[in-house]
Parts: C-alpha cells; structure tokens; sequence
C-alpha cells in the first residue's frame, strides 16, 4: 500500500493490516494465539481500547476468533479472496456439463490442498450481468473473474471489470488473436489440438481424412487447422457440413467407403456420425472407417465403439487456472499466456 | 434472541442488529439512505460515537457502504447465509456430473431470481471432512449443509452437525428408512420412479419385463419395487444382474426374444445394454425388445434409438432444496420432508 494512503488509516484499521500481513506472511498459523492486548498496546503504542477495537474487527471477519479465558487465536483458515467463475447453464442438452465441472473440481481441489490465497466461486451467467457495475459489492471477497469458455461474455465485460479494477482470465480456444493479449489465457492451442489429431492418423497410415464441422466459428476454425497439420504430412483433407450431412446418409455411406477416418471438430458429432453409420447403414467402426472426436465427454466411453479423442484436460486446467491466477492476483503482476494441457486418447474408434 | 442475552449485548451490537433486521424485514430496501448519525444517535439515545463504531462494522460486513458527503446506503445484496453444498468429485467417468451441474444452477438461480435469504455453495466432500468440526469457522456465514446424494456421507458428519447446530438436508432417494425422519429430506420417491414405469409398460401392453441391477443397494431397491409395482397390474418381472449379463451376450439375446421391455435401474446399463444388442448381436431396439433406463443424463438423448427415461428433474428438485431449506433456516422449524418432482420422458427406445 502507498506510504501516504497507510499513514491516513485509522491506528486501529493499520493494526488489523499488520495482523492480517502477518497471517498471510505465515509468521502466524492457524491456530496460533495472539500476543494479550497489553502486550499489542506496548509493542505498538497505541492505547488497549484501540487493540480491543482492531481485535473486535478481526473477530467479525472471522479471521480470528476467541476462546473464553484463553486468549485470542488465529482462525485455521483466513478468509480467501474470491475468483468468481462464470459459466452459462449447461443443461442436459448442452453436453459441456462434464467439463465444466471436472474444470470446476479441479480448481476448488487445487485451492484447497495447495491451501491457495484465492478459492473458486461459481456464479451464473444471468446474475453475473445483472450485477456487472458493482460485482465487488454484490460478490464479497471478489479478487478476480474466470470466463470458462463463452468469449463474448469476457468482451461484454471487459470494460466493467476493468473499471473495477478486477484482473480477468479466459479459458478456451486460442481463436481470438491480438485481443487475447489484453487479458490473462489459459488456452486450448488449437493448432497443437490438430497436430495431436494429424500424428494420430499419420501413424495409422491414413491417407484420406473427412473433417466435419458444426457451422460455427470454433469447429471451422478446427477444421481448417487440421487441413494444414495433414498437409504437412502429405494427407488429404476433406470437410463437411454435419448438419448437412447427417441428413443425407446415403452420401455418408458413399464417404465412408471413400476416406480412412472421420475426424469430428466436436465428440457430439462423432457420436452422432458413429451411430448412423453403425445403426442405419450397418456399417462397423474402425472397419469400414475410423472416427475420432474432441472432448472426452461420456458418450465418448459410453458409446461402442469407444471413441478415441483429444481430451481437453479440464480437470487439470482448472489447476492451472487458479493456481497461476492466485499467483497474479497476489502479486499483483500483468496479465499471463499459458497453453493447458491436452492428451489424445486413443480407443477402439481408430 | 433471548431477551436476557440481547441485553448483555454492547450497545453498537445492538444498534447493528437493529439495521440488519430492518434491511432482512425489507423495511429498508437495496440503495436505501439511513438517517444520520446524529439522528440514529437520538432516535436510540445513543452516542455519536457508538452509532459510528456500529454502522463501520457493518461497513466491513458489506451490509451498508458509504457515499462521500451522500451519506450511508444499504448495499444492494445483503450478504447471504450460505447452503454448502457436498458432493463427490464426479468426473467423466461417473456420469453424474451432469445432474449435479444441473441440480446446483437449478439452486442458484432460484436463490437469485426469488431473492432468497440463503444461496448455495459448492464444497467439495474431502474437504468438507477435513474441517467437519470447524464448518461455522472454516466456510464463513454457512447456514445449513446440503448432501446431493452420497447417504453416507450424511451419517458420517451428522453428529458434528448437530454438535454445531447446524440444519442439513439429504437430496437422494427414499431407501434409507427411519433414519430419514431425523433431517429434512427432498426424496426421490423410488415407488413413485416404479409406479411411472409400470404405468408406462402397462400402457404399452408388455406383459414381460426384464429388469437389470447393478450389484448395488439403489439398484436392487429400485427392481424391486419395479417388481411390486409391476405385479399390481399382472406383469411378470424377472431380474438380472447387468455386470454378470454383460459378459454373457448369448443369454442376452435368448432374453431379448423372451422379454417385450429390458428395464435398467440406471441409465447407464440402458445404454450399455442397447449397445450390445444394437451392436454386437445386430438385433434392434426396441424392435427385438424396448429399453429405458432412470435419469436423463447426456447419453440418453445421444445414442440412437434415444431412450426412455424416468428424468429426476435435478434442476426443478435444485430450486425447489434450495426454497424450502432457505425457509426452514429463517423460521428455525423442524424438518420436513418432501418428494421432489419426477417426470417419464418417453423417446423411440421404448
């Protein structure tokens, strides 16, 4: 804190910082009982009504508490600051439920064992909008703010938190160019996505790959990545509209006679394409073609045959998210740029 | 409060509680001004000097904040009790990650959109364990625990609990007797889930019924009130156990020409059942024989045929934990107990 700013602090606000440094430096720990208030009076000089009244404080925050006759004692875990992690509803009909959560568990679990200054707090995606001016006020203990995927949200905010002087993280895709310098990234490298993909099927000895896309800007994006990595083996690459094709199974039956793998920008459509080809036109996978996804999602085991994917990781990356956004927030340092963890998982469908 | 304990209180304590209870009566409402310190210190013929000491910590609580030279003002969300929320980590593997996603943004939103006095947090169960006689100190401004499932649990931390006078509800099914009587519950009514299926196979005209369990206590509590209900309406059910099944796919096929409709206690075994037949032994579902399973997760609306479930409504049976519990809490009543909702969706397998 500024020199200037610490010496206008009331006597007593300045003795609760020093306790509150303290705890946070480790020289008090948990459980640890606090020097009497005479002795705080001395040692600080200033009256024991103004240590009774910094103590009173820190016993409201919870931060410490008292034990009748005993004295005063460091409470076993001081209040964390508060990373708010926004996330639309992912219903049953979304399929993004499973990662959220393993990315979700994976950040609390980390906050917890490596006893982290920040901890996740999960908000919604509504109320978090309705509340954007005063996200402080409304979400106590408030450090930061985590977009787990959804880039528009992170832009509908930026100017928001910005004002507020929250520090924010993305999560997702690496597909938004220069704009992600302006804020901290854990991303997805897309194009390390497909270079996992394209070692796969080159060492399949695959030499026609059908990519399948969903029509939006992310798989598109996928796709064209994935031309290039094959390119640079020598592998065809062919694309597809899946909402189109899936209406057309004839033509899917002639493709699947025609390439060695179908290669889903998305595991929802790898399920889907595997089901048609197994259910309606009797066809087997890998026999007749092989099919791999992205996402380990749980169709991706529940389905015969198990689909070999590229799992996102997410789990471990909510680790990394907040162990490297408590280490910004703490330090107050500028904004970082990591790529997560990825990992082909290779089964049954290829 | 006791009347005798109220006044062995501080005066600033008292004053605090006094504008607390105000803002919880909404008699003063979100951004509301107070009246002056001068004009509190009168009204409650108190000194200036103690008005200040109470309206900073409530300050600090983030109850009320300040405007320079506008006066203090209500903060526009009181600060929250907070409903822990337990669960496992539910990973990719369990598939119950989507219905505990579901369940816990049902309770959010609810908490939010009715302005609900309590909102729920998401702990996680080991830590939980960890601080289980500390709960009130380690999770600030908790109210109550809420178990999604996981009975065991329950037993193993309601003695602390009770020690810390802390309310707690189990969200699960009703298979777990007179002990049930001792917490508030919001069952899934495992006769009503039967009761749903025999009307549903009744309606159909099967008149054999194959049910599958899973070597656990759920499952085979679930077939046999299947079978009860079942005979009600003179439908024979036979019962298998799926991880012996499943390894043997030649009885399968012999009892998908014997049996109209294959019942699974979980959907899982639905979908691992279809895929067999569909799959391995090239019969079709529900053509050779109907399928469905209970609780709607993402693989039963993504394989084909798509199943027939009995949905637990996780979200609706969220918001509806979340309400009745948040009542409980403020009116400090008993417990009550209370079947959530349940709904037959019906899709092709069945």
């Amino acid at each position: 804190m500024d020199r200037k700013l610490w010496e206008q602090l009331p006597v007593y606000r300045r003795l609760e910082n020093e306790v509150k440094r303290h705890i946070a430096d480790r020289r008090l720990k948990r459980h640890d009982r606090l020097p009497s208030e005479s002795q705080l009076a001395a040692e600080y000089g200033v009256s024991i009504g103004t240590v009774r009244k910094a103590l009173n404080n820190l016993v409201t925050e919870k931060i410490i508490y008292r034990r009748h006759g005993q004295g005063t004692f460091v409470s076993p875990r001081s209040r964390k600051g508060r990373i708010l992690v926004v996330a639309g509803r992912y219903g049953a009909d979304s399929g993004l439920g499973e990662d959220f959560l393993n990315f979700l568990f994976g950040a609390l679990d980390e906050a917890n064992s490596a006893d982290l200054p920040c901890e996740p707090a999960l908000v919604e995606l509504e109320d978090f909008f309705r509340n954007l001016d005063d996200v402080r006020m409304i979400y106590p203990e408030t450090v930061g703010v985590l977009f787990f995927r959804g880039h528009e949200n992170l832009l509908r905010a930026e100017k928001a938190l910005e004002k507020q002087e929250l520090p924010f993280l993305f999560y997702g895709p690496n597909l938004y160019g220069e704009k992600s310098k302006r804020y901290s990234t854990v991303h997805h490298n897309e194009a390390s996505v497909a270079a996992l993909l394209a070692e796969c099927y080159a060492s399949r000895g695959f030499r026609r790959v059908l990519s399948l896309e969903d029509g939006n800007d992310i798989t598109r994006a996928r796709v064209r990545l994935l031309t290039e990595a094959l390119a640079g083996s020598g592998i065809v690459c062919e694309s597809r509209s899946w909402p189109e094709l899936s209406r057309q199974p004839e033509e899917l039956r002639r493709l699947a006679g025609e390439f060695d793998v179908i290669s889903a920008a998305v595991t929802q459509t790898a399920i889907e394409a595997v089901q048609i080809l197994e259910r309606d036109l009797r066809l087997r996978v890998p026999d007749t073609i092989a099919a791999a996804g992205i996402d380990n999602t749980p169709g991706s085991w529940q389905l015969r045959p198990q689909l070999t994917v590229v799992d996102l990781c997410n789990g471990e990356n909510g680790r990394l998210c907040i162990r490297k956004f408590s280490e910004l927030i703490t330090a107050g340092s500028r904004p970082f740029h990591l790529d997560g963890k990825l990992a082909l998982i290779r089964r049954e469908s290829c």
